[in-house]
């Protein structure tokens, strides 16, 4: 791994500031060779910043103008000696610069590949690393946050914890097959018994946050349906004014990054596609057509608008019936209207957390909808603690498969079965959660992890 | 100008890094009340960088790692104290940030307003600030280049130059009013007459850049035409995938910035929309549509490909009148196979360097095509030399507009009209030349010029 690589880091397009990022061995001798300023960066300290122009070196030809900064190892994003030289934007010279520096013996990075450096030095471990793209991808606030505390190490942690007892269970093992005179078999088992009971609620603790974990992650599936003209197209405006917040003071915001997404209070939202939305104008004429039903299949939730307004419609007295078992929230919009729907129609068949009257068109009742899905979804736990969340499906794999190992080991217990097939059990549970953390990752793994990266992180 | 101002100054989108610009008084100040490492930005040296958490200061939660540059003015892009913060990149993280600096009495920059501020702050002057545009947005090498040179105040300087020389003549012109009886009526008007005449030379000497400089700022607009199937769409891929090598390896280029432009030998060429290029399938049998003729009409520059290998078409005859006077070049593609074409007829109408033989599908020839273009726009001169170009619209009307003046007072002179008549077009056009460089610069013009900026820059 001592070969020097290089990527532009920044986010393509046209901008203040582009950076390229070079980290390796020769980082810093590549950076001298087409760097023109004052003195030398071989001989500058550590951390400093440089301004001066980058030259083609043949000719002395001034290419860009730069600012460039030195960060030896250890103390960088990879541990190694890293320049990253920062640009005007634009690009033709982000590119002309990058061309520059790959023809000093250095190669074009691997997405992914600098943080993947990070974690082969030793400097963060696999969970963390896979933490650093949610970091970028997440799509609010509460998806943010969990990534920053799992970059941070909160999970990596807890798991390595569970690991350290595991190997204290197996050592225990062990020398009660190496000297099966010193030991009781029955106190063993009990050992084990306790050991792996307490492990799997370790285990099961944090399964359980897997769930919101996914959804602040990747975002709650939602469709908006209801009969025409009750609503729908001013509560899906209103929710993407929202949104619009987070977005649009960020000019140019790529729209396909982020155009499925809404943002209330901190929920993030994926919307079912606009054509699907179109689609739900008419769900109740057309129940019974594909893609109708499989808006209310694919959504993870439902909000039915109704409008309070009016009569109840025998269709949507139709709908209630299909949507009542889901996770599906009724809105009364019009509340600024007289009510003429039949509340207690809808009453008997909904919780009243799941009802929230508002009027979209005044933008009244947002925030109230807001709390009623975070009550769906969080159990009203709005407020995030300090918990750590399980969201990458890598991870909930892992530790379901080393809750299943322990399951089996304590199965094997009762089953008087020999204890070093337990001891089989044991190990292979503390190997699925080393591989959560990357302690025992295979190439192919690691390959397919980081791949997910963009370019120049 | 003592408020501190903050924008994301990357390119938005996901990516490894992110940058937050933060300059004025109070941007040391600010960046500490939100950044928690082991001292205090305000103690830190100038140009180091320091690696920390950006915390939320009333209740020190961490936000976002980062990597905090400290600048000093006047040792920055702005000559203010400039503070850049980099973060892990992604929209919500840069956005969290950006709201935490912003609340500490920090302003949203406007676009343009950390290049305004180099300006206003006498950094550099107004044409340096607005090349800052060119280089973002270069579409080649050679726009590139150009504006890189006048960023680096080429322009500037001889425009500065021809502005003293102008003063020189102003004040020789004012000692001769204040003291008449000094001088000779007929040698001062020699006078005026030749240093008139060697500015108007130096003016007609830029201006006669103009129209290379705009090409190579906004690309050839270059029309495709030809009969079906003889190689249009081909040439297309060709040319295409000339400009891929540029704009493909950075991935995730946003498609609608170059989409129109090929890069050929660092010629940039910016074809005429696809429905254009589709529409001139038929441009022969459809002579007389709309369509067709503006493709003829809007382009600076027509290729119109022929198959060598079949007789020429009567509507081909047809199009060779059409184009034959215009900048235009013919393709005679399919070298590959036997000439069946009548070349006479073809080297009857257009100089030999118009005309290319080439085989698009071998892609053999392309090179040529690009020389051919070259010598048709640019007499030959591919390789820039260290020429001046004036690209810019706004640059080209003031300079018409000082040469305008200086004629104006040329004819004065010779049409005996008193002298201090004379110095008012002189100082008329000191002034245009001075609104170049900005030094009589309106608030309004500046805020025009600066609104075209991205923000953050």
């Amino acid at each position: 791994m001592a070969d020097t690589i290089a990527a532009i880091s920044t986010p393509p397009g046209e901008g203040g500031i582009s950076v390229i990022r070079v980290s390796g061995a020769d980082s810093i001798g590549a950076a001298d060779r087409i760097f023109s300023f004052k003195g030398k960066l071989k001989d500058v300290p550590t951390h400093t910043v440089h301004y001066g122009h980058v030259i083609q070196p043949a000719t002395g030809e001034r290419v860009e103008e730069a600012l460039v900064t030195v960060m030896r190892g250890p103390r960088s994003f990879t541990t190694e000696d890293v320049v990253e030289i920062s640009c005007h934007g634009g690009i033709i010279a982000v590119k002309k610069v990058l061309d520059l520096v790959l023809e000093q013996d250095v190669r074009l990075a691997e997405p992914g590949e600098f943080t993947k450096r990070a974690f082969l030095n030793g400097r963060i471990d696999l969970a963390q690393a896979e933490a650093v793209i949610d970091l970028i991808r997440a799509k609010s606030d509460r998806a943010y946050k969990i990534a920053l505390r799992q970059v941070e190490g909160t999970l990596s942690k807890q798991v390595k914890q569970l690991r350290h007892r595991l190997v204290e269970l197996m050592a225990h093992i062990e020398v009660n097959i190496d000297y099966p005179e010193h030991d009781v078999e029955e106190m063993t088992n009990a050992f084990i018994r306790d050991k792996c009971k307490e492990a799997l609620a370790d285990l099961d603790r944090l399964l359980r946050t897997a769930e919101q974990g996914k959804i602040l992650r990747e975002g709650i599936v939602t469709a908006i349906v209801g009969r025409p003209n009750v609503g729908k197209s001013s509560l899906l405006n209103a929710l993407a004014g929202e949104s619009k917040a987070i977005v649009t003071d960020i000019p140019g915001t790529t729209r396909d990054v982020i155009e499925e997404y809404v943002n209330l209070n901190g929920i993030p939202l994926k919307l079912l596609d606009t054509a699907g939305l179109r689609e739900t104008d008419d769900i109740v004429e057309r129940i019974g057509v594909e893609r109708s039903r499989s808006a209310l299949t694919d959504a993870d939730l439902i909000i039915m608008v109704v409008n309070r307004s009016e009569p109840l419609h025998e269709d949507e007295k139709l709908l209630i019936e299909q949507v009542r078992d889901k996770m599906s929230i009724v809105v009364l919009n019009k509340s600024d209207l007289p009510l003429q729907a039949d509340l207690d129609y809808i009453q008997a068949r909904f919780e009243p957390e799941r009802i929230v009257s508002m009027s979209v068109k005044e933008e009244e009742g947002l925030e109230r909808l807001g709390q009623a899905i975070g009550g769906l979804f969080f159990g009203g736990q709005l407020e995030m603690n300090d918990m750590t969340y399980v969201s990458n499906v890598r991870h909930i794999h892992l530790l379901k498969s080393a809750m299943r190992s322990l399951e089996e080991a304590l199965e094997a217990v009762d089953g008087q079965i020999p204890i070093d097939m337990i001891q089989i059990d044991i190990s292979r549970a503390w190997e699925h959660l080393g591989e959560l953390v990357g302690d025992s990752a295979h190439e192919s793994l690691l390959d397919q992890i980081f791949s997910q990266f963009c370019l120049g992180k």
